[in-house]
């Protein structure tokens, strides 16, 4: 039997996990021959529903669990770990401020960037669900400093998915036909959904929608459709952020097809001029479980402009809570 | 590129459903390279929350799915059904006797029967999730006259997976050492766990846990496993029943491995005694599409006795919603 591979989950009694453990189980990650460990990490006041959810996840008699535990101290939730998700995050309340919110949940993220640099296997790759996630990714990343950069990453990939999506059925084209689109910057209305690079059945994107439907319809749509999935069933999205979550890791642990690319929140390198070192979505491919920032396309000014609001945004962020990064 | 196989949901706005369709979608019953087309049934007051999660669906951007459409006509949903998921069901309400569970869902498991005999493929496969699963896919089968029988289950592969995991628990054994566990009868309280031709690691399970764990603690510990769950919980199951319901049909399509069963609630034939046309929990194998009842297991009087109480309460059922069992 395979060594299993021992995956940390964060948040693991709320609805995005609720969604994410069972496909972990499922086989849904690494395939229907990878056993898994799973180390469930909470905060004590939800252990016992967690408890709840640990039920269930034996309630499936999945051959490929090998072992299952629950925590509500992070050290001890990323022993070894493999992979990570870091799906929990404090949510905004009523009366919050953005300031207020990126603090509390600083201070979340750098004792979860210290837990990982004390007990994470030292090839571990994390992954940011909880908003703000690049900001979150960020502070964990910084204080992680014997963990190599690369490992920390933040989820842009639902927006990518959502992006994809929206393209396909204006094109009436399977969704398989769509290559090429682009996710850049912040995990928040900032993002920039660029289709300069994208394809539908080969043909340039932007000949078959059109730039006044690109410009005035798309970009927004994309920008906000977690909002309107919130408005329209009355929660905000859980499987489909579990589901991207997957194919984030996935892509990054198996790569990415040849040729293609998909887009990841990383510590960037100063690619494309974005200040190096900010958790920034860019175009990536991904070979033998490493990522690499897709280099040399081109830019417009319209392009250049979104993706510098974006990149204002994360640094307006990383400033309010730089007194967390070390 | 393969045909499409279409798939019925019902009760498609709902948590077991909400569970199950990204699992679809992902690939999960029928592989990665066989698209699928989801047609979705809700009652007309659901069909907004529906949209929400079909934003979702969409926003998983799987190359897997052909098509999604909503409905609130169960013929519509069920036209040229290859597979048919009947999750939803009329929950028990405060106060509610279980006559009156029994007789509403009864006409909603009749309507659903009609439709399916009007408009599904003639192979059709349907699992009744909803509960009482037994007596509403007894209802729907016979109000599908030009159905064959044996299109029609009820699911029991819930308390299945739960027996396995509690006895390899026990046993501090992998669940794949598991094998020959039974349930019986209804999937209620009445449903027989039955150990007597399951072994552990090759050696008979009895002998491993005892017959006084058995009988005191391990029989009561499945029938009230639901139960169990929602006290810790604080809702039930939704997770692991979409995640039975997918081992359920994925059985019974692609078959069971050579000598193992499994369980499932199928129109029974009078084997074991069991009055013939019950909707009736059996130990199951399934090739090429069909199930069939494992034959010749010796029953004890043990084992009688709880078989012929869990009969004689679907019995009862069945002769509460008589009226709408042509």
């Amino acid at each position: 039997m395979k060594t299993p591979v021992k995956i940390a989950v964060s948040g693991a009694a709320g609805q995005i996990s609720y969604s994410l453990l069972f496909r972990l189980i499922g086989g849904d990650l690494l395939g229907p021959d990878q056993p898994i460990s799973l180390s469930l990490l909470e905060v004590p006041q939800a252990l016992v529903h967690l408890e709840g959810v640990v039920m269930e996840i034996q309630d499936c008699a999945s051959p490929l669990l090998h072992e299952i535990t629950c925590h509500s101290h992070p050290e001890a939730a990323f022993d070894q770990a493999d992979l990570v998700f870091l799906v929990g995050a404090f949510p905004r309340g009523p009366g919050m401020e953005r300031r207020d919110l990126l603090e509390v949940n600083a201070g979340i993220f750098s004792v979860q960037g210290r837990a990982l640099n004390a007990a994470a296997k030292r090839g571990v790759k994390v992954l940011v669900v909880g908003n703000p996630a690049n900001t979150n990714a960020m502070i964990a990343q910084r204080n992680a400093p014997d963990l190599p950069p690369e490992n920390f990453s933040a989820m842009t990939r639902l927006d990518h998915n959502r992006a994809v999506s929206l393209l396909a059925n204006r094109c009436r084209q399977p969704i398989g036909e769509v290559q090429g689109v682009i996710i850049w910057g912040n995990h928040s209305t900032t993002q920039y959904p660029d289709l300069h690079h994208a394809t539908v059945n080969g043909r340039p994107a932007l000949d078959e929608v059109g730039r006044d439907w690109y410009e005035q319809e798309f970009i927004g749509a994309v920008q906000n459709r977690g909002a309107e999935v919130i408005r329209i069933r009355g929660k905000s999205s859980a499987a489909s952020g579990a589901n991207a979550a997957l194919d984030h890791m996935r892509d990054w642990i198996l790569g990415t097809p040849e040729g293609r690319w998909v887009s990841m929140a990383v510590c960037g390198d100063g690619s494309y001029g974005i200040e190096p070192g900010l958790m920034f979505s860019y175009p990536v491919e991904s070979r033998d479980g490493e990522w690499s920032i897709v280099q040399g396309l081109d830019i417009d000014a319209f392009s250049e402009a979104q993706i510098r609001a974006s990149e204002a945004e994360i640094k307006l962020e990383r400033d309010m809570v730089r007194r967390l990064m070390p």
